[in-house]
C-alpha cells in the first residue's frame, strides 16, 4: 500500500513547505544580540552522575523567546527556571500546538562544551512549527541563544561515558481564546537536564513488540515532524507492549507490515545473505511516516563512510517484520539497533511477532552486536570531542 | 480499502477500552459532595449579543479537580478565572496529554438552565483519557461539578435564538519530566463562554473544500477521540482551504475517495433517486476514524422518528465524495450539512472538489435546505426547552 502511495505521498510533501508562512517580513527576527539575562540567584551543585534520571532534574536557567504575529520575535530572556503562566483557553491545552527538539551537550576531556549537529535539530523544529502554523525563526541564532543558556549552567554539564546534558527546546502556541485556527502568539523554551544513558538498563539490548494492533503514523499525517501530538496517542500501546515484556512498540505499517520506527527512535537491521555473505544494513526511507532522526541521518553517513563496500551495503528501503521473521529464520539477520538522541545507539535483543519472540544476535556475553558497538563508538568520539567530523561538533562553552 | 480495513479495525477497537486503567480501586473518586467555592470578587455584567465571539470571553469562575495517581481526584474547587501555573518540562507541553469537550447551557423561555445529553459528553471525555492514559472519573458527578459552576456564573448565560453558554471541560496531563510515560498526575478543568452561532456568517451556507492533499485520521489512530492531538495538524490544510475560498476541509479518506467528517463537525448528505424518488439521508459510520458527534447522534435518532420511512432512508455508511458528485451532476444531491455541538447545524452550499465547485442546493431565497432547517428548529426546540425529548435536556440552574 506504501507504494502505491508514494505519489500521493509526493504531493502531501507539497504541505511541508512552509508556503503559507504566517511570518510576514515586516516583522522582527530572532535576534541572539538582544538576549536579556537575569541570572537565578541560587547556584545548584552537579548531582552524582549516579542520581541523574532522564529528564527529572532541571539546570538553574530557561530561556524564553515571545513571538506575536503583528511584532514578530520579541528579545530573547535567561532567567531563573520556573513556572508558566498559560491561561487555560490558551491553545496549546486544547488544540496541542506545540512541538519539541532534543539534542544534547557533551563535555569534552578538555573540558569544552559541545553541540552535535544543532543545525539539524534548528531545522527540523522548523519544519514541524511551519506544519501546525508556529513561526519559524532564524536557526542559527536560537543555536548561539542554547551556547548562552548552556554557558550559563556549565557547571552542571556531567561528565562521563553516556552522561551529557540534554536540552529541550520547545514551541507552543499561547493564544488565549477556544476558536480553532492559526495562533497570532507564540513561545519558544528551552531546559536542560543533566542525563545519563536513557534507558534505566543503560547499554542493554532492549526488547520490542512489533505493533499492528494501532497505527502510530500515516501517509498525509504529521509522524516525521516533532510535534506533541505524536506522543500521548503512542503510550497505551507502550504499556501494552511494557504489560508483555517490551520496552517499546516497534511501529509496522499497512498491510505489508512495513517496519517504521520506534516511537522515540529510528531502527536499524543488518542483514547477511546466506549465499552470498553480503551484508546489508537497512532502515526506512523519510516517506513522511518517520521521524528524520539526527542520528538516524548520521550512522547513515558514517556507515557508507567506513564500511567496506565489498562487505556491506547500506540501504533505505522497505522492508517488512515478515521478511525479518524469515530472515531471522534463515540465520540472516545478524543485528538490530535502535538510534535516537536520547538513546543515542539502542541494541535490539529480541522482537515479540505473532505471539513469538525474534531473537536477534549478540556478541557472546555483551549487549550488542558488533556493527552496533562500532557505531556507537563512532558517533561517541565525535560527541565527546575524540574524532573530527567536518561542522558536526559545536563548541558552545568552555568550562575551564 | 476502508472496507477490507474492518476486521482490523474491530482488532483496533480493543485500544479504545478503558482496560489498562491507571486508576486503581483504592484512589478516591470525582465527588462533588467535596466541592470548595472561592468567590469571585468581581461580578462581570452580561455582554450585549451582539458582541459575543465563540470562545473569547470566559465567565467569572472556572473548575478544577487534580488528580494524583497515589490519591485519586482531589476536591473540586470553584474559583476565579485565572491562569494556571505550569512546569515548562509539564507533559501537557511537550506530549499532548491534553483532550476536551463542547457542551452548551442553554436558557429556556421559562429561566431554567438546561445542558444538552451531558452524558453523551462526559462517556466521550472518559474515552479519551482512557485512550491517552489520563485518568477517568465519575461522569455524573462532573455533570454535578460543571451545573454549580453554570450556577455561580447564571447571569451571564445569554439569551436569544442561537446563544448560549458555550462549555469547555478540559484534561491535561500535569506530570512534570520529560520521559515519555503515562502521566501520574492530571487536572481537569471546565471553564465557559457566553457565544452566539460558531460561525461568523451566523445560519449561513458554507462552502467546504473535499481534502484529500492531508489526512486527518486513520484506522488504528485516535480520530475518534477528542484529544489536543487532532486538530493542531488541521490548521495548515484549513488555512489552504480558507485561500482557496472555503470556510473549512471536507476530509476525504484513502484511494475510494470516502467522505468522513469536517475536523470541527460531522457531516450529513441528503439524495433524491431520480429514478424511484426515495430520499436518503447519509452520515459516515463510526469506524474509529470519525468523532462520535453529540449532534450526529441526536440527528439519527430525530430523523429516524420524525421522517416518514416511506420517503425517507437514514443510513449510517461509507459514501465518496465522487458519488456526492455523480448525483450532484444527476440532480439527485438535495442537501448537505455540517453538525457539531458549536455550530450545531451548518447549512452547506457549495464543495470544492478537483478544481470545480458541486453545487448544493438551497431553498430558494434561503440559506438552507429544507429538511437541514427542520432538523436546526427539532433540535433547537429542544435545547431551548420549547419540546421535551426523553432525558436529553438537564436542567442545571435557574435564573429565576
Amino acid at each position: 500500500m506504501l507504494r502505491r502511495q508514494l505519489p500521493q505521498l509526493a504531493k502531501f510533501s507539497k504541505l511541508m513547505r512552509p508556503s503559507i508562512g504566517i511570518r510576514t517580513m515586516a516583522t522582527a527576527p530572532l535576534d541572539s544580540s538582544k538576549l536579556e539575562i537575569c541570572r537565578n540567584q541560587k547556584k545548584s551543585q552537579p548531582r552524582p552522575n549516579n542520581e541523574l534520571v532522564f529528564g527529572r532534574t532541571f539546570t538553574d536557567h530557561m530561556l524564553t523567546v515571545e513571538w506575536t504575529a503583528e511584532k514578530g520575535w520579541a528579545a530573547p530572556q535567561i532567567k531563573p527556571y520556573g513556572p508558566l503562566s498559560i491561561d487555560p483557553s490558551c491553545c496549546v491545552l486544547h488544540y496541542a500546538f506545540e512541538l519539541f527538539e532534543g539534542l544534547k551537550a557533551y563535555r569534552t576531556d578538555e573540558g569544552k562544551i559541545t553541540l552535535f549537529r544543532p543545525d539539524k535539530n534548528m531545522e527540523r523544529m522548523n519544519k514541524s512549527a511551519a506544519r501546525i502554523c508556529l513561526p519559524t525563526f532564524e536557526t542559527d541564532e536560537l543555536i548561539k541563544l542554547i551556547g548562552k543558556l548552556i554557558e550559563e549552567d556549565k557547571h552542571l554539564v556531567p561528565q562521563g561515558k553516556g552522561y551529557s546534558l540534554y536540552i529541550r527546546p520547545t514551541m507552543i502556541g499561547t493564544s488565549n481564546g477556544l476558536g480553532v485556527g492559526h495562533p497570532d502568539k507564540a513561545m519558544i523554551f528551552v531546559i536542560t537536564s543533566p542525563v545519563g544513558p536513557y534507558y534505566k538498563t543503560g547499554f542493554k539490548a532492549v526488547r520490542l513488540l512489533a505493533t499492528d494492533f494501532a497505527t502510530r503514523a500515516w501517509p498525509g499525517g504529521v509522524g516525521d515532524k516533532k510535534l506533541g501530538a505524536n506522543y500521548a496517542p503512542c503510550i497505551l500501546p507502550q504499556l501494552q507492549a511494557a504489560e508483555k515484556g517490551y520496552q517499546q512498540n516497534l511501529w509496522v505499517f499497512g498491510p505489508e507490515k512495513y517496519i517504521t520506527e520506534v516511537g522515540t527512535m529510528n531502527v536499524f537491521f543488518a542483514f547477511k545473505d546466506s549465499k552470498t555473505g553480503k551484508k546489508e544494513l537497512v532502515t526506512a526511507p523519510l516517506d513522511g511516516t518517520i521521524l528524520e532522526g539526527v542520528t538516524r541521518d548520521s550512522i547513515l553517513a558514517l556507515t557508507r563512510e567506513k564500511l567496506d563496500p565489498k562487505e556491506w551495503e547500506v540501504n533505505e528501503r522497505y522492508y517488512s517484520i515478515n521478511e525479518v521473521a524469515e530472515r531471522a529464520k534463515k540465520g540472516e539477520l545478524i543485528e538490530a539497533f535502535g538510534a535516537g538522541t536520547a538513546a543515542v545507539v539502542s541494541p535490539i535483543k529480541a522482537i515479540g511477532w505473532q505471539g513469538k519472540d525474534i531473537e536477534v544476535p549478540l556478541l557472546p556475553g555483551e549487549q550488542s552486536g558488533a556493527l552496533t558497538k562500532d557505531i556507537a563508538s563512532w558517533i561517541a568520539d565525535i560527541q565527546y570531542g575524540r574524532e573530527k567530523h567536518g561542522n558536526w561538533s559545536r563548541v558552545v562553552a568552555d568550562v575551564n
